[in-house]
């Protein structure tokens, strides 16, 4: 069947209106980003926390596995409010972990996150087809910078009125990320308790109200998904826990093995991990740091103190410290590889819409 | 278009899988009810606060307005654990609104709802066609007498597990209730919390477990939202808020009036008005009584206890005393027919599905 068009697969010239969310920590490997490419979707490397010669090696680890066009994704920097105080408190919250994992006690880190002006003029040499962003928008001059290296660019809102101010940016497409999604939430209009609208409210108040193309993201896992979000005027979907078990993906076999485990409600928003509102399967880690929650440092800050912790948990396999990114919908995880996704769930959305 | 039935509309005979949902408080005029029935839909009277004669006088009056199948709605009751403190707290909390309102101070009401066992026997022997609930699950031996008079249940979910119970207390039907829906949430089974799931996420988990016929609630005010839910994998759809400022709604009009401005995110969660969590558009009351909510009294004893504010308010045009309840969705309220609703919905839905 000969899909038609939508206006996210008409502006960046792929098959199938679905794209594999970025997921930062090393899930979206070249492998996972080529392989979602070649199968008629639009791949994503998350690169928030990379240093821009990843980026660079990345990317052209990625063009030696397909020749389709991908997105890489940055994270808008936001101010950092350094409060020694509470960096010596979460410290002190994060020690007994530190030890359990048999790391040293931690000196804080020099330096939160990588350079964002050095990550983006990455991006802009090596003119990647589009250039997805959350937390906010990026500066005028950068999106103008974008636009004339002929860059698409796609930006995250969780309610309208950010819809609203990324559109008035002249940002070219919206990411509309519904509560249901896993991992950070991209709120940056208002507190994050505000930012909290089903998905399957939000993208009809969106397709009433923005001109630009728009993607639905957050609880979409198979074709039903796909069919769902566009009968209510989406141009496609951003998928992220639905590949997070395929075999492509670079999540640790210990997080793959708990997400085809976990249930709707086994699901949480959390700030212990980062700092920022992210909802994650519940674990031990979530259990016991849930009454600091209010004490600890903002994103990027508590973010980079939970990073050893994170990363040696990955190592040693133990999910109770891991930062566990998980949609609502993660009790429909598959392990099929990325491209036999694709391909099942294009047959079901086939069989469901009228075109 | 000949609409495919549905597992809904097999079951209960309607032309369109769409129920008018119960929205207690005087909002399911007779008037709303038989014209959702004569459109083809399902009505709903919601009867969880009437006394058992006025459910007789109400069904009759219905009776005389429609021939169709429709359903009446009562809340299951659950332990009232009475704290003389809690309540003295409340009165404290509650007085100045009275004062405002021109109210004398509060007597304590004698008792907090209607016997469920006297107003369920009104349901029984009025051989009404559906009996929907929330709240819990009927005892076996008032699910079996429902089902020796032909009476078809339905009961309300807000996770899998508890369509599970419901499935397995012998009911015929699951109204799926996403974290988008207006009023209270139907969540008996664990903490309120956890029942806080996106429609879009629950209902293909329910198809995927559940064999008896279910229905999505939560955000849906069109037909893109029926088409959906259809494609999740729901037998139907049902939708509250989006009748609630129709020409026969019971709404009163400074609350049909704020609906029309409220946005996604102008809506949360609280258990001010009742001690049980529910969606409401924010207003003052609910500002107000935010600090206090982990103090104030269980439902449905809270609930007695703001019943002469909210009734006030509503008589005086106070919106800010009132339990504006309102999906997440509020923004595409429509003033329409409740019939001209149905029709344009099912006009959109067949551009949408294939069959």
């Amino acid at each position: 069947m000969n899909w038609p068009t939508t206006a996210l697969t008409e502006k960046i010239g792929i098959a199938y209106p679905i794209i594999q969310a970025p997921m930062a920590g090393g899930m979206t490997t070249p492998q996972l980003v080529a392989a979602v490419a070649n199968a008629g979707g639009l791949g994503s490397l998350a690169a928030g926390y990379l240093e821009p010669e990843e980026i660079r090696l990345t990317i052209a680890e990625i063009r030696t596995l397909t020749d389709r066009p991908f997105a890489v994704n940055l994270f808008i920097p936001e101010t950092v409010s350094d409060d020694p105080e509470r960096i010596e408190r979460a410290h002190a919250l994060l020690d007994p972990y530190r030890r359990e994992l048999g790391l040293s006690a931690a000196a804080s880190p020099v330096r939160y996150l990588p350079d964002f002006g050095e990550q983006l003029a990455a991006i802009l040499e090596e003119r990647v087809a589009i250039f997805s962003f959350t937390f906010g928008v990026p500066k005028p001059d950068e999106v103008e910078a974008l636009r004339q290296r002929g860059i698409v660019t796609m930006g995250t809102a969780t309610h309208l009125l950010e819809a609203i101010v990324l559109e008035e940016s002249g940002v070219d497409m919206i990411v509309a990320q519904g509560l249901e999604a896993g991992g950070h939430r991209g709120t940056f209009v208002g507190p994050p308790e505000q930012g909290l609208v089903g998905t399957l409210a939000l993208i009809p108040l969106l397709a009433n109200h923005i001109r630009i193309p728009f993607v639905a993201a957050g609880g979409i896992m198979d074709g039903r998904g796909i069919a769902a979000a566009l009968a209510l005027g989406a141009a496609g979907v951003q998928m992220g826990t639905a590949f997070l078990t395929c075999t492509e993906s670079g999540a640790p076999p210990s997080y793959k093995e708990i997400l085809c485990h976990g249930t709707e409600i086994t699901t949480t928003l959390t700030r212990a991990f980062s700092g920022k509102l992210a909802r994650s399967l519940k674990n031990r880690f979530i259990n016991e740091m849930q009454a600091f929650e209010a004490e600890l440092p903002g994103y990027p800050i508590q973010h980079a103190l939970t990073r050893e912790i994170r990363q040696a948990a990955a190592r040693q396999g133990r999910p109770e410290f891991m930062s566990l990114w998980a949609s609502q919908g993660c009790p429909l995880c598959n392990p099929k590889p990325a491209g036999q996704l694709l391909t099942d769930w294009i047959t079901q959305v086939e069989g469901l819409l009228r075109w």
